[in-house]
């Protein structure tokens, strides 16, 4: 029997790119060097692993972790993660401008359903982590493709020409994914101001906010918003990639709570909470001390750069992501990149094609220099300069 | 500043009843007997906790759990939810019919965005799951309110009226929070044969699935669907009420393979994927050899069985409700029922109003049985036996 088709938003959704690169990907099992996806060899701070120690040996005679938490979050959490913000991101928001959601998708599908009627149009800074498209056009709303980096560089000759009456909001990550690009204080304004002129609301995905290379500025556009008459920006994080627990599952968004209201209704129609076990485990990577704390971020920095750079030996001429955990790598057109990619999971290096990330980048492949710890980056280097560009 | 309105459908949001309780609730603290959420004094099977401590002592110097798993759910666990169907529920599905949600909660979120565009409509049994009202109308859905008892006794008489072209579907809890109803193989029958004769499809919430009180037959709509020429049944179950392991987040949808796959796709974009430690928890559960899975089972339902009728001697002219975890008391109208709510928490004892549960038992008051211990549970029925009714 074929696939039954439902609701028209559900059936214009794809099947993720990498669930159709599973099967092969699977047949090559310890083979495979998988760049495909962003994962992590590290793993998370020691305050975390030793949280899910202390749970294990302590408190499982009672019903402790075993019970619904509150559906905005633990308060606790809430209270560090609203110090968090101010120390590492400059946004100024209480614990009831924060909501904890199921990884940062989950914190994206909450504003989708919050901010979009059907037809409400999102512009999308291109190239784009791969689930925006869908999460938006789940819920009826119009993905608008900008180029990411010219954008930054003058967003009224590149956006205004795309605004409508039905443009509601800007979605960009910073640092991107897949590229890495990031915005310094001057790029963050320039877009916050052109946003508030047109009355643009703006979801900043920082799901990358602590890996940043070179020593160089990133600056978050929540950051902009504090004191404004219209608050306009909801910010997204995840400890998935700061601190190696993406298989926690914790994220959070933070905005204004005249914004957040409208959030957290969704946000408990869709998870109603979550796990308070995982809330635990960021609580206490947030609860490190802040020596701890800087030690670890800053290791794993100079750590991903090191990656960076090796991944890059193979791609001398593309350019170094200033942050993330990607090099987004330009082919002559779609054909080659395809056929490159095919070529190199023959030999047992997996990647990620440019469709994945928006209409604007068929011919290019995204890898993951994050994935695998240097030993088998290095691996992978020596099959991909192997391997004759197709 | 007060709150922004951002989408429709996030407008028509209530906050959840339970949260505006919550103040007055956390003003008594340690002193509230907390009947009106859905709880559990009890711990989760040993199985599970030992898998905690498995992974805490002998699993943390790896990545093993702090990962992404596959966004449709650990290919363990879908075996073992796939056998358990067949063992508990008589519903034969495959692997591939099966998608892991966070809670039953996003089970039935997913099922909303699979399903429904905006305008159409979803029957739902009433007295209901409060939340279930949110969800479908967060998608641009319509909820019609139809009698549960009424209903399963003459489908046709009732649902019949209220059909129109944008009906597509019939939700129902069984057993049903906030009563405990439930449907017997007859009940079960005919309205699955109404639902056909009228192409609707069905969303069966089984979240407490095990809890079924006097011995009664309890039958899952979804066995009715196997081998039909149109399947039409999404069965929901999970994790929190079977097992006491509500602060892990498990739950998962079981559906025909040609519906699951828009099912997955929604899933995906809604939280990409659940957490492997709780992942590992739940297969824990299944795990249990069938004497333990059994003798957990029975235990809990003889516990709550007495719950339940140590909570009826309060209320001896209320039904004894047949399964679930409450017991749903009928007042003279709706100011008697607020009323005797505020008065009994004045004195310690939270219940949850009637209008909660849709629009059509403004007059009744809920009341958790397996909240708290027997000794605890016997202080609020003295606390209420105390209080006149206002």
């Amino acid at each position: 029997m074929s696939a039954q088709v439902l609701s028209r938003s559900a059936q214009k959704l794809r099947p993720s790119v990498f669930s159709e690169l599973t099967p092969r990907i699977k047949e090559l099992g310890e083979r495979c060097i998988p760049l495909h996806i962003g994962d992590t060899y590290r793993l998370p701070p020691q305050a975390a692993l030793s949280a899910l120690q202390r749970v294990a040996s302590e408190e499982l005679g009672t019903t402790r972790y075993f019970r619904y938490t509150h559906p905005f979050g633990r308060a606790e959490l809430l209270e560090e993660v609203s110090k968090k913000l101010v120390r590492d991101n400059g946004i100024a928001v209480p614990p009831s401008g924060i909501q904890i959601t199921c990884g940062a998708t989950q914190a994206l599908c909450a504003l989708a359903q919050s901010y979009l009627d059907p037809g409400d149009e999102v512009i999308v800074l291109c190239p784009h982590w791969p689930l925006i498209r869908g999460i938006v056009e789940t819920v009826g709303g119009k993905v608008v493709d900008a180029p990411y980096k010219e954008t930054i560089e003058d967003p009224g000759a590149v956006l205004k020409p795309l605004l409508t009456e039905r443009t509601k909001v800007v979605y960009f990550a910073n640092p991107n994914n897949p590229d890495g690009r990031l915005l310094n204080g001057t790029e963050a304004e320039r877009l916050y101001r052109f946003c508030a002129e047109h009355d643009l609301h703006i979801w900043s995905d920082e799901a990358y906010e602590h890996i940043v290379f070179d020593g160089r500025e990133k600056v978050s556009i929540g950051s902009l918003d504090s004191g404004a008459d219209s608050p306009r920006v909801a910010s997204v994080f995840t400890f998935s990639k700061s601190f190696g627990m993406a298989g926690m599952r914790v994220g959070y968004v933070a905005a204004h709570p005249s914004l957040m209201e409208s959030i957290r209704k969704v946000s408990t129609h869709q998870i109603y909470d979550l796990s308070d076990l995982t809330q635990e485990l960021a609580l206490a990577a947030l609860k490190q001390t802040p020596d701890q704390y800087q030690a670890f971020l800053s290791e794993q920095t100079r750590e991903y750069e090191k990656a960076r750079d090796l991944l890059h030996t193979a791609f001398p001429d593309s350019e170094k992501s200033p942050g993330g955990a990607y090099l987004f790598v330009e082919f002559e057109n779609r054909e080659q990149a395809w056929n490159t990619m095919l070529a190199w999971l023959e030999k047992g290096v997996s990647s990620a094609p440019g469709e994945a990330f928006g209409g604007l980048h068929p011919n290019y492949l995204r890898l993951c220099f994050t994935a695998v710890p240097f030993s088998r980056l290095k691996e992978a280097v020596e099959i991909i300069r192997s391997v004759p560009r197709a």
